[in-house]
């Protein structure tokens, strides 16, 4: 099977990504793979698979590779006589920023290339937290209280300490804070406006028990993967949850009920369903008194979750099968012509 | 003032941003106006303002056209020897599919050009009407009780008779019908269901007063257009609304009480703030019982709602100078320095 894994982009989540590029290049060998990554600057290299390591991007060594531009169906590579066009379905391996908030699902529908991950009504859900409440109300989907503070307008935080302050846009745990007491407030807040505009304030629940699912639709039904239990170091900072982008091993499943998996099932498909088609997520959640509430979507979750599923390459080819078409509309021009004609012209 | 029009698109309202596009021309003379027109296969074409008429585009004379790519800062044209660098600020006057639902606002922003209308999140909020149902939730504004129908799973209407059957995702009356009894039913839902998989049931609310504002902020204050209550002809029909995307006339204001107007222009704020700055957008209200309730959302109106203002180039002025920035994150390799300097690579 051929497949471009597609990284990089003008992110704070631009290493992680590197880094979930590499383990997948590992995890999916046997496959026919190539890599296009896009730099900071949005310019868009093919880099050869035996140049796919870290210190070629931090380096900078990838500026001498070809550059690729984006056209009907492909990524072209232009050289002085001819193009060569790479139209392999693409895996959108772009975490946080231009990948997970609609940007890159937003050029690869426009110039008609196929890929896996996330169309961009399902990024805009899930890549800023506080859309994501908006689609837990409409679904019916328990998430915890929240609310909600703006770089330009001062507002109190009304919710009882311990909170924890998250930047509305941002993944991997980035700018995000546990405030015990108003007195950590302003600090906290300095560093998750550092990242975002708007910020996510909610209540900080000590040992509350966490559970994460992956799962993709193919052939009209939903395919999940074990239930993970995260360990937890109160929670994941960015240098934990970076190396976590490197994991290929894969993980024991949580010891709970099969009610329990049901009932996180049950939610996932919620959220999953009508948005998400084309996409393998993990959606984390949170189990309070036995009531399950959605914490966070990851539409690109790291290294795709591989190692929450027995057989990953097996979950990627049904997935290429079952993608998406995006309708592109029949243009007519019968009412110009109507019009044209009834003036003479 | 320099500007560049951005109309066409693949998209069922490709015919009505052809007409809009030459209303501007005529709307916003005394400006350097440039025009790029996105054909139904998306290719951009440069078209001279002297071959800005309907018959160009119906007739296919746009393919002799110079062809433009995006390149960073701009719309490129390719000669021989030079490339031609189209840098103005660009006007995104494509309605509906492109230009509405998010599309053309990423590829604006991935190239960092310029421009005037909704961001991808204000696009994903307005273009899908279920989406704007979850925007006015979470905002506490009212709206009209609605259901859901998808073109997948079969599901009765729980609404009483008469209903109004829209697709989910169009603009300019496309696919909607009022229903007055069961058996016109299944003819309505074929008409919409032909345009999306996804359709919205409402009431259909007999002779309900309907006003429509526009507005945008600019400075970092709202500006409102005078307030306009639509000639209706039981709902507007595409042929009409058509019609009504060449209007260029002033309108009279409605003759309604300063405490509506304000809270007309209460509830727009509500919408607008947040999500759709750089936008000039029109909002559609029905009012019930002095009760404001927002019908629907339109973020690239027809001729960007000239009508309604009095000095609209001065409007366009003003918000050609408040445009949002998109913050483009800063890349570091700090991460993997570190990590590689422990290996002591």
């Amino acid at each position: 099977m051929k497949l471009t894994i597609l990284f990089g982009g003008a992110s704070y989540e631009h290493e992680i990504s590197i880094v979930s590029a590499i383990t997948l290049k590992a995890k999916l060998s046997g496959f026919d793979l190539s890599f296009v990554f896009c730099d900071q600057d949005h310019t868009f290299y093919f880099v050869p698979s035996s140049k796919m390591k870290a210190t070629t991007f931090s380096k900078g060594e990838h500026k001498k590779m070809p550059k690729l531009s984006l056209e009907n169906g492909c990524f072209a590579q232009k050289t002085m006589f001819s193009t060569v066009k790479h139209k392999d379905l693409v895996i959108n391996l772009i975490h946080g920023g231009d990948g997970e908030d609609g940007t890159v699902p937003a050029l690869l529908d426009f110039f008609s290339i196929k890929y896996i991950g996330p169309r961009v009504n399902a990024s805009v859900f899930s890549y800023d937290k506080r859309y994501t409440k908006y689609l837990c109300e409409a679904k019916g989907i328990k998430s915890v209280s929240y609310e909600t503070l703006s770089a330009k307008e001062h507002k109190d935080v009304t919710l009882s300490y311990p909170v924890i302050i998250k930047p509305a846009s941002l993944g991997s745990s980035i700018g995000v804070s546990i405030v015990r007491d108003e007195s950590e407030l302003d600090y906290a807040l300095d560093s998750a406006f550092e990242f975002d505009n708007n910020v996510l304030v909610e209540p900080f629940i000590e040992g509350v028990k966490e559970y994460n699912l992956a799962g993709f639709m193919a052939d009209g039904k939903m395919h999940f993967s074990i239930v993970e239990e995260p360990q937890k170091n109160e929670f994941l900072d960015f240098e934990k949850k970076y190396m976590d982008f490197s994991r290929s091993e894969q993980v024991l499943k949580a010891d709970i009920s099969e009610v329990l998996v049901s009932k996180l099932r049950t939610n996932f498909e919620k959220i999953y369903r009508g948005l998400f088609e084309g996409a393998l997520i993990r959606c984390d959640f949170f189990v309070i008194d036995g009531e399950v509430y959605l914490n966070e979507i990851n539409p690109i979750p790291g290294s795709m979750a591989n190692y929450l599923f027995e057989d990953f390459k097996g979950c990627i080819e049904a997935l290429s099968k079952s993608l998406p078409h995006a309708k592109r509309a029949k243009v007519s021009y019968e009412y110009i012509h109507s019009i044209s004609s009834a003036k003479g012209k």
